[in-house]
């Protein structure tokens, strides 16, 4: 059994090698490929992309899988090999229960489908775009009924995302939560309003990058395995435990944006740093899931970088930075000014308390739409309308509206609530840090980070993917995905910034 | 047939997109891969090796290139597919004959040498290397019994980097070339050195390097499908027709070395953006040898880019740049440093008229080990008798003499000659395209280089690796490889400087 187990390894960690390619090679083109490298990039992807599911769904590892369940059930359920075999077992019947048309029709529609987005958000027109969104969302349906029975056929999509959460489970928490946020953000509205107009001046762009740099490196960014490229969209990969990358925007008249972004793909690259370096080269070398990935890095930008204590500590060297942008601001202007709340249009621009809102509003929209009680053609009235419930606001057009996610023309349904549900875990989590570490507060006011890195690397980290996200928070945090932490934490940040 | 053709060239560009994905991870790991991610590097090249191996040798491919010999014979035998046929069956038979566990053990020993030769030159002593080259020696003469009967055993190592090309032809070219090229350094030894101070004073290095961006634009380098980066070792790489990449070194005292590295390396990427867009993704996708290859980087650098014309136009723009280096330096007198001949001890230093020297000393020395007839325990001693010579210069150690190259220690034996090979050939063609190109000298004082660029793309790139070398030279030229006007080249431009 031993050999048969190390046979499978063996394989598994072939194809991991495969996949760290792709991520080079995805890495290189959003960073360095020249513009006329595209199509034969194109040809590479798809290559080892299917050279990486034929070896992973051949037949030698289905019969690895089955020799290995007696010895599975004998092992301590949460031992390394247990998990291992338990998540290679899932995957392998998710990945061989897809024809290899449909991966096909899946590949070639979603690569169309995406140029035709790009051109219908630029023109404003969602009827272009529409017709491929409906096959999208019919061959998604496919795609869902392979997995029936289900509870609700959303349930497989999500499942791809945030392994073991059932999207009954998602709609109770975002029942619960959304009349609290409209609330808040209402009563916010009533309000004076907070000036961040010294954010929306020029800085220059190589001190912004320099202070980000600076930023993590206080973290515990290590520059000997990782490194900081630029790109159009931030983004954190990694090519296994020894080499996590993270890329930056700069905005020359936005700082706050790079700086945020700079330490939100940072929390990213911490976990993935912090892994089990057993689990390296193994299907669990990677984190719980999208939305425990996202509890991190909403942690190191939002609840440790908007904190006030941060600021106590860094504000002084923003200042000698950026004198005739900042000499005149005072702290807590500029506390206000980088938690100011504001409904706006675009997802990616929202504030914490809008910014689930947001995700909301495309959740209930794809369970419509896969359920079969909402046809595309009337989806961006649907939009406009929530919106208008929601944030108080409707899209002067489509593009700002309906079209401006790349992830339907991608093909990604399912995709949208693991970024609320970080939120929401971040919060579970740091209410249990902030039990445990009782002085946190103190040590972010020093710039001392090294205790909550240890705590995150000891408590979630070094798990890689052995435990999916509701059991991880069960075991750390005592209980599953729940949001009141996070309602807490609004009603006393922003009661406060505002007065409420 | 038409059907088997089809699924063996598909299966060949499945091939060549790994190869391109090794590359991109060898280019990635040179210019900006952390320090760190060293051993998952290792681990996703030999993965990523080894399924282009298994890919390739597959009975599969052997059987369509059997099915496919009838089919082959009536094919125009210039065509591409009679030619692709040709070339795949002979890698085929190349690649087959192997046995795996020589191919593990090549691997392992390669990677462990290379370590034990890096210390072993940094403290000075062959006596750590020599029992591993010992080793490279002996298993490269199993490798080469493989391909049993042949002229010389040296014969196989030499046709994996020209294919076709005979031990017995390169030392006739040799032998010839020797004693004219020793005649001709020691006569310049006896003349008036030339004083070549200000190219050994500090240059900005970013002015440098924006020197030779701009000449390289001039070339016809396209930066719309190829980037330029800093790396330690210069070298050209290549995804497929749209994205060629090249590397450059800048040191801030040595001004040259960058602007001929970068012409050097310029050399190589045309050719790699010339070919016929119909090899693209193919085994033909390549140049016709390593040596060919050399002859058009060679040419760049030297035939045009050390040329008086050359300067005629450029020198201008040198002394506006740097002002203080150059602004009381002549054009002759500049022309005259660039083009100093003093032998030198380091191979990769050498100037044109002693370059060869060291690279026949290397290929006596490795044909000698391969026969047998040298032990590798005397070859520090081979190496210094020769030195003397050919160049008149004894090494102080084995450090700069027997150890200085790293191919060794990586087993490339047999590469070395490619190296001279290539500057006889870049004249050949030269005097050829003088003939055919009758106002070039007016071109290149004119910064005109597209008539040079598409002669050479008419010529030499579009075919990629359709012909052998000598097929491609006797084509091209009229002749096979030959040394006699390389010879004149030396002569009349050395006979000038030096007044001899």
């Amino acid at each position: 059994m031993e050999q048969k187990l190390a046979r499978l390894k063996e394989i598994l960690a072939e194809v991991f090698d495969i996949y760290a390619a792709t991520a080079l090679l995805e890495w290189d083109q959003q960073c360095y490929m020249p513009p006329s490298g595209a199509e034969g990039r194109g040809n590479q992807q798809a290559t080892l992309s299917r050279i990486a599911h034929v070896r992973f769904t051949s037949d030698e590892v289905g019969q690895l899988l089955d020799d290995l369940k007696p010895y599975a059930a004998q092992l301590d359920p949460d031992s390394d090999d247990a998990r291992l075999l338990k998540a290679t077992a899932r995957h392998y019947e998710k990945e061989t229960k897809v024809p290899a048309t449909m991966v096909a029709e899946w590949a070639h529609l979603t690569t169309v489908a995406h140029g035709v987005w790009t051109k219908a958000r630029s023109e404003n027109s969602f009827a272009h775009f529409q017709p491929y969104l409906e096959k999208i969302v019919d061959l998604r349906r496919q795609y869902a009924a392979l997995f029936a029975p289900y509870e609700s056929i959303y349930d497989p999509l999500l499942d791809d995302f945030e392994p073991g959460l059932k999207t009954s489970e998602v709609q109770a928490i975002f029942n619960t939560i959304r009349p609290q946020q409209v609330a808040l953000i209402q009563a916010i509205a009533e309000r004076p309003q907070v000036d961040d107009s010294f954010l929306h001046i020029a800085y220059d762009p190589q001190k912004q990058w320099d202070f980000g740099v600076e930023i993590i490196t206080k973290f515990g960014y290590d520059w000997n395995s990782r490194r900081q490229d630029k790109t159009a969209h931030p983004f954190t990969t990694a090519f296994g435990l020894g080499d996590v990358r993270i890329t930056t925007r700069i905005y020359p008249n936005l700082p706050a944006s790079g700086w945020f972004g700079t330490m939100h793909e940072c929390g990213h690259a911490l976990y993935g740093m912090g892994l089990d370096p057993r689990l390296d080269r193994s299907p669990l070398a990677r984190g719980a899931s999208l939305g425990v990935h996202e509890s991190q890095s909403r942690m190191w930008e939002n609840l440790v970088g908007r904190s006030y204590e941060f600021w106590q500590y860094f504000y002084p060297r923003s200042q000698e930075l950026f004198p005739s942008q900042l000499g005149n601001v005072s702290l807590e202007a500029f506390y206000r000014g980088i938690n100011k709340v504001s409904p706006s249009l675009i997802r990616v621009e929202a504030d914490e308390a809008t910014y689930n809102l947001h995700i909301m509003l495309r959740l209930e929209l794809e369970i419509a739409l896969m359920e079969g009680k909402l046809a595309v053609k009337d989806l961006p009235d649907a939009w406009n309308t929530r919106m208008k419930e929601y944030l108080g606001i409707v899209p002067p057009n489509d593009a700002d509206g309906v079209l401006q996610d790349v992830h339907w023309s991608g093909g990604l349904i399912g995709y949208f609530s693991t970024y609320a549900l970080g939120n929401l875990m971040s919060l579970q989590l740091w209410e249990k840090i902030r039990q445990d570490i009782s002085d946190l507060p103190e040590q972010i006011r020093s710039g001392k980070f090294g205790a909550l890195l240890d705590w995150l690397r000891q408590n979630i980290h070094r798990h890689g993917g052995k435990f999916e996200p509701q059991e991880l928070m069960q075991r750390v945090t005592g209980s599953k995905i729940d949001s009141g932490a996070y309602m807490r934490y609004l009603q006393e940040k922003y009661g406060k910034i505002y007065g409420l």
